[in-house]
């Protein structure tokens, strides 16, 4: 069991030590990577001496970040994990299983964090882990620089779909408003975060849409990649995460499912649902979890078992809404 | 010349008067649409009497501002336009032009301001004209209600591209905040805006990303679209405007292409550069014209040969930019 802490005890720990590993969770994305950032710097503010672990490669695109990675020369102290809810999501490559039993210090943001650290400061409202830390280094007693607003603002509008998602809240823009008084540069950000495409992410979602199909007079869109089309478009796997809301963008769609095949043959499927529809529970019965309205679970066999298995399940949340009276105003 | 005002004096003006015609830009969008609304409900909150007017149907997207709109029982005494940069942009539809010519207050944010109102509040930085109403409907005694908020909020999250272009400050994230914590319905409003696409948008982008194609060692990307399958999908022409930024959003294209095949045969082509390449340079030997990043021309003829009388004039602009050195940094 992990002791929940105020977000001062939390920034007492940090400021009593020293010799710091920062942990982020594997398939790393925006805001694990951004938080690690913008707290590898803070604590270097304060002359502290600090390194990153992750247990997949930093994709390039953050390479902004300037982030020193862990080599085993760094013997930490004391360790802190970033965004990680749960010990599984550590992963197991390079040196993270050593590190990951014995966590000291979690901030988190994810409802589901496992408490699997000694303490642990979750803000379950918060959008990001990086807006967390938007108010928590400056408690630190360090000023936010330009080049710790970058890191900070890269997770909050990644995770927010650029302040898209029902995540958002007032905190999450008056957050961005901090950063960019900071001299986030916000505009750069966005072209590199969100405007450019690589020709290989293009040619995944030309895939996608070719894939695309409905089901239950379109109260359900799914998109399907098998691992021979996601290894020829040479997209990292991690980079096809937000593949998983195009289907529920589809006007009047209540269940979005993306099933992307991974290398050895079995279908990780995402489920988005509408207000009223809980994606969790679609997925309980094929031994997954999540949210209310993402969810996910990992079936074996061929695709058009496992397309058929998801769908049952799929049909029966329609069916449970329609006997309650139909969707719920979004 | 009009008198440039203080945001107070601009206020007291709007406090003074009664009978309160507010005048949108034709072609509206959600940010002339959301101040008049905004706008609407204060000065109705204030107990005055109000109405607006704009020369175009306003799309049924908007609805929800519940605006009511001008009757010819209605005589105005005072006359407001909201994000209307120059006359011309009032159009010329319903009584429109009876109005137009006396505008008493213009609230603007566009640089270009031609200055036709006899006063004109303008705040050239603002990213929207919501933006500059958010601080000015307190101003005026006024208490920002859901409503209004939502009105707010959908200027600003439609003028900035939900908080991506250039032009969003922090100010603009102070806005927002602001908006949420009076009760704005974020999560409904992103996705009314943003999120749900129809079928048949969904189908045109696939044909695009279908007919994508590449020249010039990938600077020059080119999506195109005949009538039929335009035809076939259902997409108000109207609509498929943004289709437009697609092939310049690819990594390391130069040149963004898209060809749109009209009724009656003839191919659109909408030209979209990166800073260095003049887009209207490109069309002018084509009888088009436009802007240095965006700019167009139309041309009769076999699909195989206009596109390669439009690549010809591309190859010819990659050529001189590789004289003059390459491509300036964005």
């Amino acid at each position: 069991m992990t002791e929940y802490l105020e977000m001062s005890a939390a920034v007492n720990e940090l400021l009593a030590e020293d010799e710091i590993l920062i942990l982020c969770h594997k398939n790393p994305d925006g805001d694990t990577i951004g938080s690690a950032g913008a707290l590898y710097w803070a604590l270097r503010a304060l002359g502290k001496t600090a390194a990153v672990l992750c247990s997949d490669p930093i994709p390039q695109m953050y390479n902004y970040m300037m982030l020193e990675t862990y080599s085993r020369q760094f013997k930490p102290k004391f360790v802190v994990a970033v965004d990680v809810a749960s010990m599984q999501l550590f992963g197991e490559n390079n040196d993270m299983q050593e590190f990951s039993q014995n966590v000291n210090l979690c901030i988190d943001h994810h409802g589901s964090n496992a408490a699997y650290a000694y303490g642990t400061y979750l803000d379950a409202d918060a959008a990001a882990c990086c807006e967390i830390l938007t108010e928590l280094i400056p408690m630190m007693g360090v000023t936010i620089d330009p080049h710790m607003a970058d890191c900070l603002y890269t997770g909050i509008a990644t995770d927010t779909g650029c302040f898209r998602f029902a995540s958002t809240r007032a905190k999450t823009h008056a957050a961005a408003a901090t950063l960019m008084e900071a001299g986030a540069n916000v505009e750069e950000l966005n072209s590199i975060l969100f405007e450019s495409k690589s020709r290989a992410r293009v040619e995944v979602e030309r895939m996608a849409l070719e894939s695309l199909e409905y089901y239950f007079e379109n109260r359900c869109a799914m998109v399907c990649l098998t691992k021979e089309q996601i290894a020829a478009s040479g997209v990292p796997a991690a980079e096809l995460e937000d593949i998983t809301s195009l289907p529920l963008g589809i006007e009047g769609v209540q269940v979005g499912l993306t099933l992307r095949q991974q290398p050895l043959g079995s279908y990780k499927i995402s489920v988005r649902t509408v207000r009223g529809i809980a994606a969790n529970e679609i997925v309980t019965c094929l031994g997954g979890g999540g949210h209310g309205r993402a969810a996910g679970c990992e079936i074996e066999g061929m695709q058009e078992n496992v397309k058929a298995a998801i769908l049952r399940e799929v049909e029966r949340a329609l069916k449970k809404l329609d006997e309650q009276g139909g969707e719920l105003s979004l």
